[in-house]
C-alpha cells in the first residue's frame, strides 16, 4: 500500500466524527500521540497539524483529554462491535471464535496506529473517562470468555484455564498493533487467519 | 507485592549498572519514560528523580538518547541471554519450548516497566542504536525460530506456518509487558506456565 493509500485509508477510520474540522483534529491527534506520545503533544501541535489554529481546535474539544477520549472511545467501540458480531452470530463455537480472532486481528493490523495510542495511553485518560472506557474492555473481554466457555461445555474446545486463555487471545490479537506494519510481509487479513488458526490450536478445538 | 519490595526489586533488575549515580540514573528514566513517554521527559526530570543535578547527569550520560540506548540494550540483551539459554539447553524441542516461553514470559512479567519502555520507545533510539537493538531482536528471533523448526524436523510439532508462529510466539510473551500487573491475579511463575502450556498447542505438540 502506497503512502496517499494509507492516509486515505486513516482518514476513512474517523468518517463517522463530523463536522470535517472535528475530524481532521481527531486524525491529526492520533499521529501525534503515535509520534511523540500524548504528553509530549501539545493542543498547538494538533491544531498545525490540521491546518488550523489553536483557538479553532477548542470550538471542538475543550482539552487534549477531550481528544484522547473521544479516539479511545471510538476505537473500544468500534472493537466491542466486532467481537459482540462475532459473538452473538448463529454457529459452533468453533466458527463463532474462528471469527470473533479473524476480525479482531484483523482490526488491529488495519487500525494499527490508532490501537497503539488507545492502548498505551490509556493511563492519561481522566479518572471518569477511564472508568468509562475500562466498561467498554470488560464487555469486550467477556464476550470472548463467553465464546469459550460455550466451546468448553459443548466439548468443542479442551481448556483448562478460561480466564487465563482468553487474556491470551485477546493479547496476542492487540500486540498486532505494536508489530503490525503495512510494509511487512503479512497483510491484514493474513494476520487474521493466521491468528484464527493458531487461537483455534491455543483451545484445543477439535 | 508492597511499594516497597517492588522499588528493591525494580532496583536490583539494574544491578550490573555502576557507578551508583549511573544506576539510579537509570532506574530514573525507566520510571520517567514509562510515566510521561519519552518524548515529554527531560535530562533534568530524570535527574531530579535521581536526587541529583543536571550537570550530574552528564558526567555519566551525555543525552537522554544514551540513557534509552542503555536501557534497551541491557533489557535485549537479557532477552536474547534467557531465549539462548532455553535454545541451547539439552532435550527436546517440546523441553526447549516449553522453558523458552516459561522464561520470556515471565521475564516480561517481572520486568513489565522496563519491557514497556523498550518496546515502546524503540522508535526514539538514534539510526545506529536503533541497528544495534534490532539485530539483538532478530538473534532472538531466530533462536525461537530454530526450536520451532526442529520440532517440526523431528514430528514432535506440527506447525503450518513456522515464521508466523515464531512471531506470534514471541508476540504473546513481548505483550506480557502491557496487562501484567503486580497487583493482578497472577504471578510471573503462573504467567510463565500458562504460556508454556498456550504456546505447546500451538505448535501442536504431541
Amino acid at each position: 500500500m502506497g503512502a496517499a493509500e494509507r492516509a486515505a485509508k486513516e482518514s476513512d477510520e474517523w468518517s463517522g466524527v463530523t463536522p470535517d474540522a472535528a475530524r481532521r483534529l481527531v486524525s491529526a491527534a492520533v499521529q501525534a500521540f503515535a509520534e511523540r506520545g500524548y504528553h509530549a503533544t501539545t493542543t498547538r501541535d494538533i491544531a498545525g497539524r490540521a491546518g488550523m489554529s489553536p483557538a479553532a481546535l477548542y470550538i471542538h474539544y475543550k482539552t487534549k483529554e477531550e481528544l484522547l477520549y473521544r479516539i479511545s472511545g471510538t476505537g473500544h467501540e468500534e472493537a466491542l462491535r466486532i467481537m459482540g458480531a462475532a459473538a452473538e452470530a448463529q454457529g459452533s463455537a468453533t466458527d463463532r471464535l474462528r471469527d470473533a480472532v479473524r476480525t479482531f486481528a484483523r482490526w488491529h493490523a488495519e487500525h494499527h496506529t490508532t490501537a497503539r495510542v488507545i492502548q498505551y495511553e490509556l493511563q492519561a485518560l481522566g479518572a471518569e473517562h477511564y472508568a468509562e472506557i475500562a466498561g467498554l474492555r470488560r464487555r469486550t473481554d467477556r464476550l470472548l470468555r463467553q465464546i469459550i466457555e460455550d466451546g468448553a461445555a459443548s466439548g468443542e474446545f479442551r481448556v483448562d484455564d478460561v480466564p487465563g486463555t482468553t487474556l491470551a487471545v485477546l493479547s496476542l490479537c492487540v500486540d498486532v498493533a505494536r508489530w503490525f506494519s503495512a510494509d511487512g510481509a503479512r497483510t491484514p487479513d493474513e494476520v487474521g487467519a493466521l491468528y484464527a488458526d493458531l487461537v483455534l490450536r491455543m483451545v484445543g478445538a477439535s
